[in-house]
């Protein structure tokens, strides 16, 4: 990048907001996507929506890649400026600028971390559903570009069901807002919900409207533990059947229960083939009802066992056991990929099958978790990144498994978004014409294909 | 039109699809908006995709506006074929291809009507909650497209929030597939919400995909009287700011309660300056103490008058008058325009006098009354087209009520469309640059612009 350049970004945000060493581009070359690295020419922080609006302005017109970033959390490599460029920095963002408990929402910055959102809306009795495994360091920003979920999904959905209004820039640095605080608002067309889940490829998120919900006011937590897989299947789909939506449904296959027990020590049963770890929340009363509901369906369906926790420490265990799972995967081998292919709730049994069945063919380890009630798991890759031979094993195992998810008529991702790592098996999902109807749009709104380009919708 | 292209049309979907006689075409050059008709070139009605991607793909060859209709209910002018053209009715595609209980969507197509499919949904113990006033005789497809509400909104949302999946052709008649049954899915730009509530303008569906919800176990309705409204707009944010989301939540301020009374005589107070109409449901435990804290609500918040329905009798008869509202108010005079300009909840008391200050400065008759509690008003303003002069007036009073909406941070519309009606307002609402961002989507999607030409997004 020409220096005269440099000298203009750092004229828009200030000297100090402008990062150029060799030592802090490589901090920003990566995220927590095993596999891609590239190093930037310069990392940008700006303050405030006028200076983003700049920084675009001018990289537009010298047709300059820009890649915005929050925490570098995401799974797909969205962050990953592969092409050299500006990695736009968003955390200077960081103001929680209204809670309106009125009207049951916050309006915020997209550097705000989403546990202190968290944190700031539960003094008004108030949560934003949300939960991604990494909601204390990934941003607001962030989680909405990529579209993140989490453990809650099955009852509360994913980030786009919560955002209600943004603030865009566009990669030729005009600003616009869409939609706001209106529950009900259906003027015009839905570019709140383009922006979202858009990885960056449309416009940089500068403010964010996200809809609240009350608290439940209590919870309640079991583990099932089941020796035949599909009675396993059977009873999530006869869960959701009998009317009951828990908050979270998950489920863990043999070899992740093996690991986790192996790591963590904390009981689960070796020669299972699934467990179940269910939570259900609400007022007192549809609690105990919904629990007491469940635990027939788990009986009706040949549950081996069922522990329901009596009390919060009893609860806490059975989400130790659960959050044991990545760690205790990930202990195994050098380098990890959490997959996120997701299917209709029906074929979950289906679906760990198939991913199985890839493991085997393929001699690869993986482990098989994941928010079963929404169909959402998540097959874990555990491998070496170095040896090539095994990294070729690798990439046909996930092969298999892409192709097994959209078979089964389900999507390539529930909850980590698309990026590079899945790019590659877009068309088998969407079809040539569905990849031009985004590339489309792509081209039309960002004629430079300045923003994150190569991701999501591929080179433009 | 060219005869040899009605031949060419009547060669796709038969000789008995295709209509020109000017009685036929008569039928289908309005519909339930007041204000605007145009008589179509051809109504051509199609039996399958097959037959709409030819059909498009030859009228787009050929530059011939196409405006997609199903029951022509709408209220924005939405189905007006204002350049002549081709109207293409979609009212054979009416099959419920399948009911999905495990995984609890639907999948139908566009011209099933909406209550029957939810007659059909009702025999697994679930509902489709999008519930327009046009319930009996609204397509799907119309209400995808238009984004339909009703009065369970505050609770349950508005058809956007529904839609999982469509099979959409586009103008070149090409065919793609977006989302599906998958509760989590964030591959790729979010299509599926893009061509929901597109009004038709960017490609036709032919496949609806739907998420459905358990049916709730009970109701309870009941009816508050307040002699000054702006108790009644402290009660409507303190009821949600109690964490209790009522299923419907209206208000009728007093201009309509004095007409309803008038109409139906059932024993409404004609002095109260509004009256609130609630009802929630749920599980029984639940419905019983949410009834009990929005009561608790209402007396702090000074209603005069509270009275909850006993029976399914005395429910029938607090909605009853809900009912009556609109052909009340419509019995008054020859032409009634129903607005949805909507507001964020906290708002209402200040809508509802900025329309009545519209009505005293305007000489002319509103009535207000809506969804409160999503903020989701429907002034209506009762007239006489033929006259010239009472039209410029009603046109300035619109002009200051959607003005006011949009300065309290509302929206033209919370569920009825922009169409024709609010297209002026649009640029108010979105900006130069964000109508220039729908309008450059527009053009990519259909640069002949035959699709609904001239709506939503205007001329292209």
């Amino acid at each position: 990048m020409q220096n005269q350049i440099i000298v203009a970004f750092k004229k828009i945000v200030g000297d100090e907001h402008v990062l150029t060493n060799k030592e802090d581009l490589l901090c920003y070359s990566y995220d927590a996507t095993p596999g891609y690295s590239h190093m930037p020419d310069v990392v940008i922080s700006p303050g405030n929506t006028a200076e983003v609006s700049q920084v675009l302005a001018l990289a537009n017109k010298e047709k300059i890649p820009v890649y915005p970033r929050g925490s570098g959390t995401n799974l797909s490599a969205g962050t990953v400026p592969m092409k050299g460029g500006i990695v736009l920095l968003m955390t200077r963002f960081r103001e929680i600028i209204e809670i309106d408990a009125a009207n049951l929402v916050a309006v915020a910055e997209p550097g705000v971390v989403v546990s202190n959102l968290n944190k700031a809306v539960e003094e008004f009795g108030l949560i934003y559903p949300p939960d991604p495994g990494t909601v204390a360091t990934a941003t607001l920003g962030g989680t909405v570009s990529e579209n993140a979920g989490g453990l809650r999904g099955l009852k509360y959905g994913v980030s786009k069901h919560y955002v209600m209004g943004l603030e865009v820039v566009l990669a030729d640095g005009r600003v616009i807002h869409c939609g706001g605080k209106n529950v009900k608002d259906v003027a015009g067309y839905d570019l709140t919900k383009l922006f979202t889940g858009a990885e960056g490829t449309l416009g940089v998120i500068t403010k964010i409207t996200v809809k609240l919900v009350p608290a439940p006011e209590t919870k309640k937590a079991m583990m099932a533990i089941f020796s035949k897989l599909d009675n396993a299947g059977n009873a999530i789909s006869a869960i959701i059947a009998s009317k009951v939506i828990p908050a979270t449904l998950e489920i863990m296959d043999n070899a992740t229960i093996r690991t986790v027990e192996d790591y963590a020590h904390v009981g689960l049963p070796v020669n299972a083939e699934a467990v179940l770890l269910i939570e259900v929340d609400g007022i007192a009363e549809v609690v105990e009802k919904e629990a007491a509901k469940v635990i027939e369906v788990l009986k009706a369906n040949k549950a081996d066992d069922i522990q329901v926790a009596k009390d919060a420490a009893q609860r806490d265990r059975i989400w130790a056991a659960r959050r044991a799972a990545l760690p205790a995967l990930a202990k195994l081998r050098p380098t990890t990929f959490v997959e996120d292919a997701t299917v209709p709730r029906s074929k979950v049994p289906d679906m760990i099958r198939a991913v199985n069945n890839a493991a085997a063919k393929h001699k690869v380890t993986i482990g098989t978790f994941g928010h079963a009630g929404d169909g959402n798991m998540h097959p874990t890759i555990v491998c070496d990144l170095r040896n090539q031979e095994e990294m070729i094993r690798v990439h046909k195992a996930m092969d298999d498994i892409f192709a097994a998810a959209i078979a089964l008529g389900g999507t390539l991702s529930g909850e980590h978004g698309i990026g590079l790592g899945k790019l590659p098996y877009m068309k088998d999902q969407f079809g040539a014409d569905g990849m031009n109807v985004m590339q489309t749009i792509k081209k039309a709104l960002d004629p430079n294909c300045i923003l994150n380009s190569g991701k999501l919708v591929g080179e433009c």
